[in-house]
């Protein structure tokens, strides 16, 4: 293996710097020189566009489409939700100005004071605000109901602590907010978009996730409810992976957006919204990967087939190029992504150990003994196993194969994931193990008291009231009082 | 026509109103509450989903790959670049604070003085910078280039006076930066993306476009060489409408990107940048449309076909929705994209109005009549031509009117323009025709006193040495020295 690729930290070593150097080293994203903000390299953002164009069709076949609202949102905006400006006004990036000047020097630019805006302008940390102020022009009657959008975009949070993919300062989302007629349907519809994650997360993603409700502490700023899919990384820490809110009309309150109602009667338009951003890319590198680099799902795999060649001589490489012209071709059109790597300025040790830090799901080898044979050796990435294979049926066998490898990633990760569910009745006992990470099942009296005192000895919080989840009364763990169901309780990102 | 809709100003009245009125009315975009940013539409934005789509497959298969730079740049980088800076650091959004915080009165939010920003941070009015600043890690050797980058992001522009899609403070585009080992190279990579600019305008917009080189004046800012697609609209003003730039090693220079050559020796790296904006949207709709409304090209058009039945009863709508659905799932195999309109809640006198306006390029309507005879009334918007058709072949017809009205409209806006080039010689003549707009061909001494001049008198620019023009040398019609070439003035947005 090549050695500067090989020296991965191992997650045993320590996890998180894995994650943090397995980034890098597998071209995903970098750090840039503006202080939280990443740069996503090629390879990184094919992986969020397959993300993209699948999530987009998926969005499309509820009805929703595409829209887009300014990036600069005026202060005065966010004060007028009471919640939501506690939420996001407070680290948020500000325009106060519009132009700069030569200095004085000659030799730089500085801030022209003269060209100081009468209301400072915030990056959208997120677009509730401008987006119902947009609204409330759009809205007269029921008719013109329900409004269905989703945008994607760029949005920025001023964290302190950033970490590739999973907490930068500008992130890449989707954020959707509907509009509606009536509460029921509004709660419907952030029902549905979960639901979508959640079916997004599992089936092209292979990541398992806990559908649920977030306590009231845990609620988006302005929400009434907020559905969330959580999913477990393999160092048993919880990450969030998507939220859908239910704003009930704090937002067509705030900024005014009434309707006649089939009975004639104004009303204020009842809200949702939800988003998945860049973060995705974070849980799916954390849940599937190894010591080794990347294993990516083969359905958002860039390259789901790699080629390697191994030759003696020009005149041989020219017999195998021939051969892997007719896979390549057949492959292409079964509709597989397959790249055949036979640049010569690298040996094939590095193409391994490069295409399996890059988590290429499939890589295929033929060298001059295969030639002769009709014979290709074949490794799947998610458990390394290699085997030799006769070339008739091969592109069949590599479908069928991709398929085997994304329902088995997923299987792993949901065995990992149920494995690392407990219930917990006693809080010493929690205490205890929360630490060594996985999903805590514990019944909770509802009350904001005993949620924090968790947080406060444990660092974990109430992750989300589980759906598809018998529950049963109890007792809650930390005050002893009555407790009409279990809550799951985590450590997280 | 539904009375809401018809009153849409005329061209020959005043054709910059009726552009501000047609792109609010059809639902294309409108301004938000934020100076000088709009609110792009679904429909609208429907069409640059489209562009996108079409666009991306044109760039990757030239090698180019998807990524994604920061949002936000130091305001020192911009000072890299002496005539960048020029440019594009006078008018500009700057970030200086990271925190808002509760005002005194507790019923607002103000910035938090403590959270000044050590160096201020400018919204990005174009990348170069930031990302010749990350190419610098990326770039050590010939083996490492080309670099071949793209990104769809927004930008920002502090632009006075804003129109919506034409010149907005906040507009969508893509920007491609590419790195080569080579001069040549890089300038054929320059002239490619100016080719694959022209392709999409002519085949997919419709919309003639010349092609060509412009002067040092009107290049942009830190280019050796700006290539331009220039159209012409109806009132006869030029619309540049896309750019690529052969930047030398400028920006190779400025941050410092070094590789080590075949020879063995170090160089820095040569670049291009090329970009098309929201502002297609503005030349696609003065192009095509008319004082009924948008008139789409079919290859842009989210609704190809509109199908809205004419009936009498709910009994009747009811056979004829049975007989649109067989049309409709044709087509749809076809893959055209078809909606059927039968709301009960809009007269069809409405919807046609409505459907017009916003360009749809085929209309059909079923009535009673159509029922019992196997017919139905197929428009087409470009010509507003009605005639009544069998049902029998009728999608392959349609399929391949779409086909026609595509290449109607292309040859319709080139007849236009062909018929608006003028030779001119004399410089009191241009005068006196070059306000009444239109494309004027006239020898140029190459300085750029009589270009200033030109402009001065007139508003008029050089818009571009065109390519593909005979040429032949004259004498400069303002300063009467001798030209080597003739250049391509007008009147410009």
């Amino acid at each position: 293996m090549a050695k500067e690729l090989k020296n991965l930290t191992k997650r045993s070593e320590s996890y998180s710097q894995w994650y943090n150097e397995l980034v890098v080293k597998a071209d995903m994203a970098e750090q840039s020189d503006v202080r939280g903000c990443m740069v996503i390299k090629p390879y990184g953002y094919a992986i969020w566009e397959k993300m993209q164009r699948t999530l987009d069709d998926m969005f499309k076949a509820t009805g929703v489409q595409n829209a887009y609202f300014p990036l600069l949102i005026p202060k005065s905006f966010l004060s007028r939700e009471a919640e939501h400006v506690e939420g996001f006004a407070k680290e948020c990036a500000v325009v106060t100005h519009y132009r700069l000047k030569t200095n004085e020097e000659g030799n730089g630019v500085v801030v022209d004071p003269a060209a100081k805006l009468e209301e400072e302008l915030i990056i959208r940390p997120t677009s509730e605000t401008i987006i119902w102020n947009t609204y409330k022009n759009w809205i007269q009657s029921y008719r013109d109901l329900p409004i269905l959008c989703n945008q994607w975009c760029n949005v920025m949070r001023w964290e302190m602590r950033t970490r590739l993919f999973l907490r930068t300062a500008e992130f890449l989302w989707q954020e959707g907010h509907t509009a509606h007629a009536t509460k029921e349907e509004a709660e419907e519809r952030a029902k549905q978009m979960l639901k979508v994650y959640a079916e997004f997360a599992e089936k092209y993603m292979a990541v398992p996730v806990m559908q649920g409700v977030k306590s009231e502490t845990e609620r988006f700023a302005g929400a009434l409810d907020t559905y969330t899919i959580e999913a477990l990384m393999q160092d048993g820490k919880a990450l969030q992976s998507g939220t859908s809110h239910f704003l009930g009309q704090n937002f067509g309150k705030a900024f005014n957006v009434q309707f006649i109602n089939q009975e004639n009667k104004l009303e204020y338009a009842w809200a949702t919204s939800w988003g998945v951003s860049t973060r995705l890319m974070g849980a799916l590198i954390m849940t599937h990967s190894d010591d080794n680099g990347l294993v990516l799902p083969p359905a958002l795999a860039p390259i789901q087939v790699v080629i390697v060649p191994i030759y003696k001589s020009k005149e041989q490489l020219g017999e195998i190029d021939a051969k892997v012209e007719g896979i390549v071709s057949k492959l292409r059109a079964m509709g597989v992504s397959v790249k055949y790597d036979n640049a010569d300025n690298k040996r094939p040790g590095f193409k391994f150990a490069d295409y399996e830090l890059k988590g290429v799901p499939v890589r295929l080898v033929m060298g001059g003994r295969d030639l002769e044979n009709n014979t290709v050796e074949v490794m799947r990435r998610d458990t390394l196993e290699k085997e030799t294979r006769t070339c008739d049926g091969l592109e069949e066998y590599v479908k069928a194969l991709l398929d085997e490898i994304q329902e088995n990633i997923f299987a792993k990760a949901k065995a990992y994931r149920d494995a690392h569910i407990f219930e917990c009745d006693d809080y010493e006992d929690f205490k205890a193990r929360v630490k060594d990470g996985g999903f805590f099942l514990c019944h909770w009296d509802g009350t904001a008291e005993t949620e924090a005192k968790i947080k406060e000895d444990t660092q974990a919080t109430i992750r989300c009231v589980p759906f598809d989840c018998e529950q049963t009364p109890g007792v809650d763990m930390v005050s002893g009082k009555p407790a009409k169901y279990r809550v799951l309780i985590a450590r997280s990102y």
